[in-house]
């Protein structure tokens, strides 16, 4: 049975949230351990005490606010991420946060047991972008990252994540790890992409996550006087690194509609306007829904790079900087999302996710789903980030229906 | 009739100017108005001192040492710059400077007097590295550049041109313009290229020197999330900027034997492994003879960014960074330089230098000419440029014997 938020309180607690760490032009700028992210953190304590939830923090600061069941068997996990991208969005992570707690309410204003218990989740520095990497907190949690070498990650000003954690008051007692077996993990995120936007849908039914294969190539060639060296004497790194940037745009299109390939980071030496470059350092990725794609796609890279390099006359070395498997999410969790919004009546559709999320690591861990809301024009990551709020709304509302059936074992 | 200078001592005077702010791996780190260049000042004033030259700095620390003559026509006017690049090579200028001591040095101990006084110069900052634009002090001297713009110039700390000149006391007294009419002005550099080398040639005879133009594309395009964006949905400035440095390679190959294209420098915002670059800005540099050529370069460039632009799907703007134009070296200098070559009985060829120079705006205010010394394998501001001491030795007889023709009206 579909169950459906508080619409102006669920409204109110959005907006609460996006003013702490609020830009002047609407944004958000709350890096994870940050002055922010305490004081966002602290007020999400204060909310799910006031909600009856048992709050406990974990080594790595991740926040769980528990309600108990009807019986002890393994709860149900829902939530996201509070901490925000440099200068993002209000929605990202912070809506899936606000619609756990907000589903919690609804379930005291209603009186509602449930079969499981029920754990609110805010995960610690989901975004990656003042320590690395992303999903730290979750990836901790789920054994696939190492505490002491995420302790020891620094921000560029040199303070490591330990530091911080102590700082801010948020390294916590409980050991970073599942504390009991848990049945799902479900949470609500913005899409961040254009899909649901393209075919004017409210939400998403996330069936899975790409898998994505990150490297790095540099091409040493020969630094020289731009004025006084012929072309033909030329050894130039920078012009096999935009041979290469080219095919990267080109091999997407020759391995599936869902494959993408980007050079996000270029740098040369010595970086001046009068001088050949005699270095060029770029990073790719790609991401797939198959492995096998992306697979087939590191192959054709370094087949491209090789053969920029010869054709400049440049030395090439190319290095692997990640590799995360796609990941199918399980039956119970994607069934449980696509009925609560057929049930609602909201139109959704089901698509794979192109950025990771905490999920990604949560499903090593137990069962685990995802529900999308739609995102204007696929922006994310920037202040002009945008889902409005009866989209939010829906979103949550599935949410909330599909932890309320998995929680009463009705999934 | 040529001249020869004193073999041993020239290499003596060579090794001593090159320990002055050398470094370990036998390259010379001094830039402009460093300790270390306040150092060479200083070692050159006493040398010029002692070889009976009355010195004068001008205000913006050009050091001038005159030799009189038999009348007071105009001066001859030769040298170079004793400034280096951040760990460049030990000859480039320096070799100049030597050279045009060491012509004093050996017209002295033969007693020669000449019909025209001549004048030794060391250029302050010829690098352009430290305080921009290159060419400060030749260019303040010969009227292009303003001086009080000149002393506001910074180094990347912040200092400026005129306190660094009060700092180190070469701040001097003489104005920064032609104290009188000069005759001429010769110039002996390295070639910084690889024309002589590639023909087995000791001594260039310069003919001119390439003109150039410069400029900045910047691509404006939409930084977005690199896994959850499809290709079709991009506007991806880094794939914009690749392609048109694809261009600017195949530029110089439709246009002419000596026409170069360089893109030096390259940065994308927000130049992350996992975000599609919303913004790249890019330099580049086109070198000709011919001024014609550095125009239709400019309308290809201008054309290529365009069409890049609009296959990406991003906006892009141009800017003029700078053009000078080709100077053809006056017909006194250059036979003065390919005669002392002949009569010495050298190896020489003439040729255009691809780079800018000193002479460049020396030439804007009486005739000049520049003699180059073989650079091997083109190597040029790197520790490991090279010159061997014949080469060296058989390029300083060349400035020697052409700079006393001019002095005797024999040219």
């Amino acid at each position: 049975m579909p169950i459906k938020l508080d619409r102006t309180r669920f409204i109110e607690t959005m907006r609460e949230q996006a003013k702490i760490g609020g830009t002047s032009d609407g944004g958000l700028h709350r890096l994870t351990l940050s002055d922010a992210d305490k004081e966002v953190r602290d007020w999400l304590c204060d909310q799910m005490e006031a909600a009856g939830l048992s709050v406990r923090i974990d080594e790595i600061g991740n926040m769980f606010g528990r309600r108990e069941a009807m019986s002890d068997t393994e709860p149900v996990l829902v939530g996201s991420h509070l901490d925000s991208q440099p200068y993002g969005g209000i929605y990202d992570g912070a809506l899936g946060v606000v619609a756990a707690l907000e589903f919690v309410r609804i379930l005291n204003d209603n009186q509602i047991q449930t079969e499981r218990p029920i754990e609110v989740v805010n995960w610690t520095n989901e975004e990656g972008s003042r320590f690395q990497p992303v999903l730290q907190g979750s990836g901790v949690w789920a054994g696939i990252l190492d505490l002491d070498e995420q302790y020891a990650s620094t921000d560029s000003k040199g303070n490591t994540l330990e530091s911080e954690l102590e700082r801010i008051g948020y390294k916590g007692e409980r050991p970073a790890e599942p504390a009991e077996e848990y049945d799902s993990y479900l949470e609500l995120h913005v899409e961040q992409g254009p899909y649901l936007d393209a075919n004017d849908t409210s939400v998403g039914v996330v069936t899975g996550i790409v898998g994505l294969t990150w490297g790095e190539v540099t091409f040493q060639g020969e630094a020289n006087h731009s004025g006084a060296t012929p072309m033909h004497h030329r050894s130039d790194a920078m012009v096999a690194a935009a041979d290469l940037v080219t095919d990267i745009r080109r091999i997407p299109g020759r391995l599936g509609d869902r494959t993408v390939g980007t050079v996000g980071s270029i740098s040369v030496e010595p970086d001046s306007i009068n001088v050949i470059p005699g270095e060029a350092t770029m990073t790719y990725g790609f991401r797939d829904p198959k492995a096998t794609v992306l697979d087939e796609a590191e192959t054709q890279v370094s087949r491209a790079a090789t053969a920029a390099a010869n054709r400049e006359g440049v030395e090439m070395t190319r290095e692997d900087r990640a590799r995360t498997e796609p990941v199918y999410f399980d039956d119970q969790c994607v069934d449980a999302v696509a009925n609560a919004a057929e049930e609602l009546g909201y139109d959704a559709m089901e698509l794979f996710s192109g950025g990771v999320h905490d999920a990604t690591h949560a499903h090593e861990v137990c069962d685990a789903g995802m529900v999308f809301a739609v995102s204007e024009g696929g922006k994310s990551h920037t202040e002009s980030e945008f889902t409005s709020w009866d989209d939010c709304y829906n979103a949550a509302n599935v949410l909330a229906s599909a932890t309320l059936a998995l929680a009463n074992n009705e999934a």
